[in-house]
């Protein structure tokens, strides 16, 4: 089963199977979110379409976010182990944790547009989404919540994110992580055992195997329902491969008018075009003195 | 005007005026995010005040978190001067910045337990209630745009903190930041000249003056509202002044059973029990290998 995210309308976003090529049927649910909060979201979404006719399928829907309301967003760095050892370093005990806002999300398709950074850079990833509620869940306990995988771009902007030693603040850009087309069951995909691949203007930038991951999406989710519950809807962002544009000689950032493109065997791709403006106004950072 | 939110059952919550010591009018809002996000809370309260009798006062009511819901929870840590010259640092050009997710709110006087730490420890804060949509906001509308201030203490796993670079999974623990027990609208209380305390078990351990911050109350809203949209509701806690325990010589971490005690004069007082228990189930964290 793959599930979308569909724009309706300026403020409304459904639920929607996807059900072929740019192919969807919207779902009785305000976003995939909210589907996989009901419990029984898998036989309501088999319902629907049992029950729906070809008129009922959407043809070049916009895509939302994938989860735009989600409760939590934690993302995952330095996570892939082919990456960490060629750069010298040891495999990491504990997974480097950070935390997002729904509001940082964007659509499979949407335009990025960031303001105020000139040190814009990707980060492709796969992307967990949670369809249990986890509390000191064990791994079997969170493979078995997962309710499926989908695609991310950690995009980054990295002045702000090396302003301080927190790099929340050049990860929380509003509408900047595109996160989409669809989530794939894990019946259909398996989130542990996929290549990740990210492209700038078409060119490959990145490429990873999840399977060189230290901290797998079962893991990952277990480790984190240790201190803090996953509930349905949530989204586990499992860290990027090498490749990204801050590590290259000369580092290299996205300018204004780039397509970055996100993509993951079996689950989809996003496209996005990345649009990097001044500031209207407060054109300078807020100093301190 | 002074708000908190009352527990008014096991799963719901209400926005209460508080009207005297431990006598609060609920107001017709789930909570006082809720409350906030109608831009006309401020005469929605008086009305409900003007209209209420003395039989509508509860005393004795239960505090909940104050803000529930809240769609964000920044932090900003190293944020105060006195302190940051003390120890010899010059003064952060940028505020450094972290997320909370509401999950981690806890009551006033809930007990805090905690589950696989034993390195629990105290941050005192004034914390800033976001009070009207804020993008790109400068600090004259930042200012405008404060519903009010309240009381966190920003309880710290350090021990999960300090496994890697980012803090969050140590900011993070479900139900260990007690935020309250009101918010107190800024013509009772100004946010950037009060005195902030912290006590455990009744022993003064930190104590900061809010006109030492680096980044004010307003300065702070501004400088996050250049990258994400702020909104009504919303919660900004401003870090905490020296006295922590694991910057004492030897380092001092809260006990089993524990009260920590913070508070801000015009505000109120937190006071919360610790409970420090093992895990029931996988003590031994994830590890990698």
């Amino acid at each position: 089963m793959r599930l979308a995210t569909l724009r309706t309308g300026a403020q409304t976003t459904t639920a929607a199977l996807a059900v072929g090529a740019d192919a969807y049927l919207p779902l009785p649910a305000r976003d995939a979110g909210a589907l996989l909060r009901n419990p029984e979201w898998r036989s309501a979404a088999r319902d629907a379409a049992a029950h729906a006719s070809t008129s009922d399928v959407v043809h070049g829907a916009t895509l939302a976010p994938l989860l735009p309301q989600a409760g939590k967003v934690i993302c995952c760095g330095l996570n892939y182990g082919d990456h960490i050892q060629e750069m010298g370093r040891e495999l990491p005990e504990y997974p480097t944790l950070f935390a997002k806002f729904a509001d940082t999300l964007a659509g499979a398709a949407d335009e990025i547009e960031v303001q105020g950074s000139e040190r814009v850079d990707w980060e492709a990833e796969l992307a967990v989404v949670v369809g249990a509620t986890l509390t000191r869940a064990d791994e079997a306990e969170a493979q078995a919540g997962i309710a499926g995988y989908t695609v991310a771009n950690d995009v980054s902007m990295r002045d702000w994110q090396n302003r301080t030693l927190q790099w929340f603040q050049g990860k929380a850009f509003d509408a900047t992580t595109p996160v989409g087309p669809v989530m794939a069951t894990p019946d259909e995909v398996d989130g542990g055992d996929v290549e990740v691949r990210g492209y700038v203007n078409g060119e490959l930038v990145q490429r990873g195997h999840t399977r060189t991951l230290v901290f797998g999406p079962a893991r990952l989710l277990s480790y984190i329902s240790q201190f803090t519950t996953l509930r349905p809807g949530d989204l586990v962002l499992t860290g990027t491969p090498g490749g990204v544009g801050m590590g290259m000689q000369p580092p290299r950032f996205l300018a204004d008018g780039d397509i970055i493109t996100t993509e993951i065997d079996g689950i989809g791709r996003l496209a996005n075009r990345v649009s990097i403006r001044q500031p209207a106004r407060h054109h300078q950072p807020v100093h301190s003195a």
